[in-house]
């Protein structure tokens, strides 16, 4: 992350977690604070990246990929953002108490929970992220939070129509009311995959500032650099299942998908940065995209109201 | 208390409740946050203090009276700090994890665990208590801490020789390494019970400022106020035992006891100022009893170490 110059990530501390379990993850979390205050900080507002980058660190911004921490208690949403929680996923893939995920059958919409918690993040400051939601769910959630939500890692459907990248009516939901769109360097969300080409991706970025306006991207690389096997099988399967799952994998690709040759790891930023320059697009939209965006999503949504 | 001129109170978040039982019980006070922010705030830090000052509330500092919410986990120590937690008994009574309680027989100090957990207490700021501790546990906590300790609401075992009260020597360990007592007005805790007087209570209180000095003396009143019966059974039998235990009361007297009659509730500390008055302590030595000894106390123990 230092090679790469990365001040500021947002690191999953739950896929299927209850409360008690998120807890230990932030336990381990705390762990490596300790144990490494030369290489990152535990980052809560945006002005830690301020203090990330002054001092050559990385901040560690904490998000779940699913309500599962919450369970069926709305009070441990604020308890979350105490604990330093920014983002939370309404679903994960999967229906939730609060909305429906991209792979359900169905998609009937937020939830009554759902319509409460949302109205309880908008309040305590924590972020609404559909990236693994179905279309119609976060459309609602769009139209029912009052505070900008996000896409916090996924691509248009239009350039490569996978189930978890999204469409232009729902990416345009989202930024239209302030919210934000991450591109994902996820093989599964890229057109061709693994092969994809930088020019490919850098181009379908610069469209979608065409269509969108360059405010609202940033990125979300789904980067899942050393993590080890057993985290892509608990991703998929949870508990929710006795079979196996194998998500946007396969039974011939079970593991992590390779990274395309231009995105191997973190210390690969400047690549985008370069093939952003390339397609012709101005230098501050680049910086706007490459991570001023994301800062200023930052400084305007995680404070509580009021 | 906004009538009794307080501005802070160390309030009771768990006596026998697991972390998440204890995380509920923050829910509940987060919900009085939200209802009452005319009345009351939640109190983190020592400035918390001057603002409830400022704009007439008090400020809500929260402790364990027993590690039952750490569970077995040492990581729970900072994360029960990111909550807020300021203050942890190591035992409420009975052997703990950590240390031995003031009911047990034999009291074998400090445990594995509780050294361990002392230190952890040290570096992240959560105040070690030990109001309901045995002696020997407590003298090797104050000699194990390398920041002061607190016994908050206990009286000197030699003007009442109640098990809950502490002897000179235990009193002393605390306060020469910068602790504080706070003195109790919980009638078990007072000479003639409900029937204490008030000039007794306070020359009591004058006495031992002769003694240990009046910089490590506050208020630590175990007041009840309101509280229903059913809070005086969990906090004296929780889970631990099948039968009825009385604590401190007995099966004539099985509730909370009756307080003093110039001690009521919140609206009386000013009998107590008038009372250190009329034994001629110090006026600046009032001042600080009545608060800004604990106020201090707070600026310097709450901060993580480094």
């Amino acid at each position: 992350m230092r090679e790469g110059g990365v001040d500021a990530v947002h690191v999953t501390i739950a896929y299927h977690e209850t409360f008690r379990e998120m807890v230990l993850n932030l336990e381990a979390w705390n762990d490596r604070f300790r144990c490494h205050p030369d290489l990152i900080l535990p980052g809560r507002w945006a002005s830690d990246i301020d203090i990330a980058r002054r001092t050559g660190r990385t901040a560690i911004f904490f998000g779940f990929q699913n309500p599962s921490p919450i369970e069926d208690d709305i009070g441990l949403v604020e308890i979350a953002h105490t604990l330093g929680i920014r983002f939370m996923q309404l679903t994960y893939n999967n229906q939730s108490l609060l909305a429906t995920g991209c792979y359900e059958a169905e998609d009937p919409g937020l939830t009554r929970m759902g319509r409460a918690v949302i109205a309880e993040m908008n309040r305590v400051g924590l972020v609404i992220d559909m990236s693994h939601s179905a279309d119609r769910s976060t459309l609602e959630a769009a139209e029912a939070s009052t505070r900008p939500i996000v896409i916090s890692h996924a691509n248009p459907h239009d350039w490569h129509p996978a189930r978890r990248n999204k469409r232009a009516d729902v990416i345009r939901a989202v930024t239209e009311r302030g919210g934000m769109l991450g591109f994902s360097l996820y093989p599964h969300h890229l057109k061709d995959g693994s092969a994809c080409s930088l020019q490919s991706f850098c181009e379908m970025i610069a469209r979608t500032a065409d269509l969108v306006g360059p405010r609202h991207l940033g990125l979300g690389t789904d980067l899942c650099q050393d993590q080890p096997h057993s985290v892509v099988d608990w991703m998929r399967v949870g508990r929710w299942t006795k079979q196996t799952d194998y998500g946007e994998g396969s039974a011939t690709q079970p593991g992590f998908p390779r990274m395309p040759g231009w995105f191997q790891d973190n210390r690969d930023f400047g690549a985008i940065e370069r093939g952003l320059r390339d397609t012709g697009m101005a230098e501050d939209d680049i910086h706007g995209i490459m991570g001023r965006n994301w800062y200023v999503f930052f400084e305007d949504n995680f404070a509580p109201l009021g």
